[in-house]
């Protein structure tokens, strides 16, 4: 796709944009607040930009908003003017500086989001003053720069709001439409519900869309659990049931449901005030809960039926008729909307996308490179700058979630999460309990310290007991290397073992997405001396020591300083769109910045894979 | 508002449209075919015109389908073009004539409806070609030269009918939504419902939109009448009642769901190749169907909720949660749309804009002027031709209907509809049966030969026997003059009278149209013999006898010849509106094109309905 330069003045910003985007989606991707209230509809006539050079012909938009004069100058709505060539845009300064919210890896987003809240005194009409009730409404937010389509529940609501309370109203805008009219002034409740709908849990906080602040936050474990733990067997319960789609996507709907009801009790918010919801998860999941049959993403040439940001009222989450009768759907403000963000492809889903939102990782000014890793069954890992960006989805397996580990379990009370290896073994577990078992951080720990020590050599072999003795390894630490069936193993602690094919599995996940990295380096000519920062993400990526990370060649050797977790960003990223449209609008057009490299189709990848099994040679 | 002159060549013909209407949209107000398939939404780049003066600035979607010299030549998208000064446009010849149909008051009108299917044979995705299923369908479309914006029922139905059907499908686009994909080739089904919604009667026609044809047609009674005989007592009924409103909504529903359970057994066409419905009706009776409260309509300032044309699914004319739970709403293709035409005002409904757009009244080449009056409880008129309309309601009262008639009665088996009176009465009746009562337009026969016998003088006075005698008029009729409780009467047969009161409400109601029709004609500066024709509309109009109707004064002194029934013209725009959406489009803009004159509002209106109460002298 052609893409052009664009200049921004006075601060001399320089962007790169799809033909075709337009000056103000261009501002807004580097970060550029251009003013404006309609949201870029070319109906509030704010977002007028002054172009030095590209100017576009000229819009009806133009023509209603600009004089003459201004025209033959080179003024122009931005957000009606559509990117051609090279241009240069004069933006004039914010008359007002907007209030900011810090969200994401230490983003400030401003607050403006895609609800508005618009109050209206409306003359009343007269035998002189013949206008409908919707004309007169939709007239009235045209003057205050909104234009809108109103939905049939506001139809049904005017007549008698708009009587009963002196033509004194509060119209309810998500994007274009208006779907709600509330009696009198409400401008103060305002709200939206953020959603990272994961395999294994969901993430859900309730916004204040007039501060930004997050109001309430909860996790809840996704209640599909029983229909296995992964996207495969989740895919596989809709293909071997008739009803499968059904009760997964009901299921994901009660999950949801229970955790807004939760998010209520303890914020005192009452649901008619949720206005949108935002909703991020890998592309399986979000199939699921829009009721689409995910089985195309998992067989071969896995093709999501949609990658695309949608928008479709929470209550259609159902499909009609509606096989629950009412209430179906997530119970928002019943004309609430629900969004999604873009898939990059079947395996880098609108998470990631919420995670390069969150960490600005493909528009942030400082032009340093910045590797983002999701580690999962999918490890997931983004590579760039605002300069050029790809991304890849690595087949990692399920090591790292503790599974197909032989003492493995999830993070949860009793895992061991920390494990230090001197003289001897020491343990940290989750709750400070005695450990039952080993999660997916526990397990990089122990690896990298039995690599450290020399218990693991470069090719992953565990050491016999004489050939330890050899390399004169403490007996405390011999004494636990046992056998058991033939398999060689390190006991840990009571009844808890690694087994040598425990770490072969840890081998395997680290050396696919370490594999990973490496296309995707070698893909874009970065060596490990250009990256900046590593950015983990994900709850796996708070808990795992990035010293250990590094030993056993999980990221690049660069300072661990340089290994950071940057949390759960796709929540993040969820909230970022939902109190600031111009991010929105800058998430849904990731997928057109980035380049999505697809890793089975590269001659390279099965040799870097290879190579990345071993662990890297370690000094001491 | 400004309208500017367009003038189209070759042609050479002149229309004139308001500021900011598209060339294309004026051509089609104008009853010319401009080449399109998207339905002037600037997406299939076939609709150019060489501006030869007057031309817009370029636009986007110019730029993408015309090349610079034909650019710089004046060639332009007609549905890009916006009108801001005089313009004139050179039309190219339509490469393929289109097939049309007959409808309406002789109207020749293209088969271009808003409903289109599309067929399409996709290319099966590969890992070489990755797209999802709807970028895959969109992007089809697009070339063919749709855009369209799927709903999520069509997200739920790709996945499984794409792989099903070898990847050939059929879209269904209402407007610019895709509503619906049938597998493989399913062009030949494709049908429309069009409705008329009367306060008493609803006509439901089923007609084929790939040929124009009328393939059902039915009329019901609408099964509010138990909640009043007009919509005076049909709005005081959602007053009355708390679930008024929803009671009368589901009543018409229901009506019109039963009238298409017959259309559907009759012509064997089943629901789900019915995609969408134009319905018209006054705007009590769509307000009803809306579930909007029309009770504002009634009392001053007589403010309807929606003036507008609307669009919306048929499964969602029933608010959310359905209070009957499934299947709620009209029940065609479960994702069929339906759509109103727009009203002119409180009391001049879509019904009348219909009934313009089926005989050409505001649009007519001829340039001749045209009286439109359907007559009936409200008396709407309409005056002007293709250089100015104006439009008006008149307050006629039921007589019309045979209600507040001794022996009024609706037009049904047994009503006189038609007397004659020489020597003696001679009567005819609807059926050939004994006569039981009088309807409308056996009043008006009845009123108009008793006036010509001399029997009624100028003033409306029945005249007493000896008055009669004096005056030399037959004995048999003489003998017909009685008086009940010191009412004055004429036997028309045995126990039917027409009374005095009976005439003297027949007065008020022909001198309240009489009155709206002259203030129209002095309003606009015409005589009775500036005009061409007067159309009547309805049931009413086409049983009515025109010389009966011009003696009593009901329409203007003008050639019994040019007094013409133009029968149901509001279910004839319905389906004139559902066969060719540039017709559609046209019916939209009826209400920036006429002016709507409130009579309530207007002086002279009370003198000339106190001149118009007595009848025309009569000449023999």
């Amino acid at each position: 796709m052609m893409k052009y330069q664009i200049t921004f003045l006075p601060s001399n910003q320089i962007t790169h944009a799809p033909e075709g985007t337009t000056v103000f989606n261009a501002a807004n991707w580097a970060g550029l607040a251009i003013d404006s209230t309609c949201g870029g509809r070319g109906t509030c006539g704010k977002c007028k930009v002054q172009m030095r050079a590209g100017a576009n012909s000229i819009s009806d938009a133009d023509r209603k908003f600009l004089s003459a004069e201004e025209l033959a100058n080179g003024w122009r709505l931005s957000c009606r003017a559509p990117i051609h060539t090279e241009c240069i845009a004069d933006v004039p300064r914010l008359m007002t500086s907007p209030q900011a919210a810090l969200l994401g890896y230490g983003r400030h987003v401003a607050i403006d989001p895609n609800v508005a809240k618009v109050y209206l005194q409306l003359r009343e009409p007269s035998l002189e003053h013949q206008q409908s009730d919707l004309a007169r409404v939709v007239a009235a937010l045209d003057k205050a720069g909104y234009s809108a389509r109103a939905i049939p529940e506001v139809w049904r609501a005017l007549p008698k709001i708009l009587r009963a309370n002196d033509w004194k109203i509060t119209c309810v805008l998500v994007g274009d439409e208006l779907i709600a009219i509330e009696p009198r002034d409400t401008r103060d409740k305002m709200y939206g519900l953020s959603l990272d709908i994961g395999t294994t849990t969901v993430v859900g906080a309730i916004v204040d869309l007039n501060t930004g602040t997050v109001v309430a936050v909860k996790s809840a474990l996704n209640s599909q659990a029983p229909m296995g733990a992964d996207v495969i067997s989740r895919v596989s319960h809709t293909m071997m049931n008739a009803d499968g789609l059904e009760v997964l996507q009901s299921r994901i709907i009660g999950t949801i449901n229970a955790l807004l009801d939760e998010l209520l009790a303890i914020s005192a918010i009452v649901r008619e005030n949720i206005y949108e919801c935002v909703a991020v998860g890998n592309a399986t999941m979000l199939h699921i809960l829009l009721g689409i049959d995910p089985e195309p993403i998992s067989v071969a040439p896995f093709i999501p039926t949609i990658l695309e940001s949608v928008t479709l009222p929470a209550r259609d989450l159902s499909p009609h008729p509606s096989p629950k009768g009412e209430g179906a759907g997530v119970r928002l403000h019943s004309d609430a909307r629900v969004s999604t963000l873009p898939h990059l492809g079947a395996y880098v889903g609108a998470d990631i996308v919420a995670g390069i939102l969150a960490t600005g990782l493909a528009r942030n000014k400082d032009e340093k490179i910045r590797l983002f890793i999701d580690v999962g069954t999918n490890g997931e890992i983004v590579l760039g700058s605002v300069k050029r960006t790809c991304a890849t989805a690595a087949p990692a397996g399920p090591a790292f979630e503790g599974a197909q580990i032989k003492c493995g379990m999830r993070a949860s009370n009793g895992a061991i999460e920390g494990v230090r290896i001197s003289d001897d073994v020491e343990l940290q577990t989750i709750g400070n309990v005695s450990p039952i078992g080993i999660c997916g951080s526990g397990l990089v720990d122990a690896v990298a310290e039995l690599v450290k020590c020399g218990l693991v050599d470069k090719s992953g072999k565990l050491l016999l007991r004489d050939e330890a003795r050899a390399r004169g390894i403490a007996e405390k630490l011999i004494a636990r290397l046992v056998e058991e069936n033939g398999v060689r193993a390190f006991l840990l602690a009571e009844n808890i073992v690694l087994t040598q094919p425990d770490i072969r599995a840890l081998q395997f996940a680290k050396g696919a997405i370490s594999a990973g990295v490496q296309v995707l380096m070698q893909y874009m000519s970065v060596t490990e001396k250009d990256l900046h920062e590593v950015l983990l993400a994900g709850s796996f990526g708070s808990y795992i020591n990035p010293a250990s990370a590094r030993l056993i060649g999980l990221v690049p050797w660069i300072d661990v300083e340089k290994i950071v977790a940057v949390g759960n960003s796709a929540g993040e990223g969820a909230k970022i769109a939902l109190v600031n449209y111009r991010e929105r609008e800058a998430a849904k057009r990731i997928p057109e910045y980035i380049e999505y490299v697809e890793l089975s189709g590269r001659a390279e990848f099965n040799d870097i894979f290879t190579e990345a099994l071993g662990f890297p040679t370690v000094d001491g």
